[in-house]
């Protein structure tokens, strides 16, 4: 069900700082910017083969993310695997017994459907499933 | 420099039951087990795509992934970068300031050769640098 590792969500405090410091040492360019104003983060995606690195600044420190940085700093916030159904994916897991932040898929950026699992039921990492659009 | 997201890599307390949990859930098959003896680590890989989802064991309590656990338990523990020329992007890290653990590049698993970066200098991220043999 699974067709890439679609990106890594990387939680920063300074997004404009990490965007140019991404820049600088590793040689990746932007290629997608977006508000998600229902996650309380602004994003910034680097095309890294067939995959992304996305940098999430808080738009707040009562959204997801800030909480996230305030008790653990800066880091990898969560994994997105690409899915071809992400329904189905979400059903799998369901029936598996694992714990979801989203029972139902919802609108990502860039178009895509998505779904988020919880941590607690992926061994402590956060899990979000992409269906492009 | 960067050609491709090579792998995430995800500490977990219980190697077998990790990897059970991963082809139960995601419907992953592991593609290569090694163990990893100067890392401390048994590792099993699962292609995604063209990248690799990392499951680590650590070999002992005193060992990197081994204090890892301890002290932030079980989740994400780095992001690789597949590059060229691994002794070329170490080079330009080191001429823009980011603090590395590897000065010099060193083999990896299934042959290739590595160097991780400090998280000090990638905003909290353990970044690892992977030349393919």
């Amino acid at each position: 069900m699974i067709t890439e590792l679609d990106h890594v969500g990387i939680a920063v405090a300074d997004l404009e700082a990490a965007v140019e410091h991404y820049r600088r040492t590793l040689g990746l360019e932007p290629v997608h910017r977006e508000r998600v104003e229902d996650q309380g983060v602004e994003e910034v995606l680097f095309a890294v083969g067939t995959s992304y690195v996305q940098l999430l600044g808080a738009l707040g420190p009562e959204t997801p993310v800030g909480r996230f940085l305030a008790s653990r700093g800066p880091g990898v916030h969560h994994v997105a695997y690409r899915v071809e159904d992400v329904a189905a994916a979400l059903e799998r897991l369901r029936a598996e017994g694992v714990p979801l932040v989203d029972e139902v898929p919802r609108p990502g950026s860039r178009g895509t459907r998505i779904a988020f699992v919880h941590p607690k039921g992926m061994g402590g990492v956060l899990v979000e499933l992409v269906q492009e659009g």
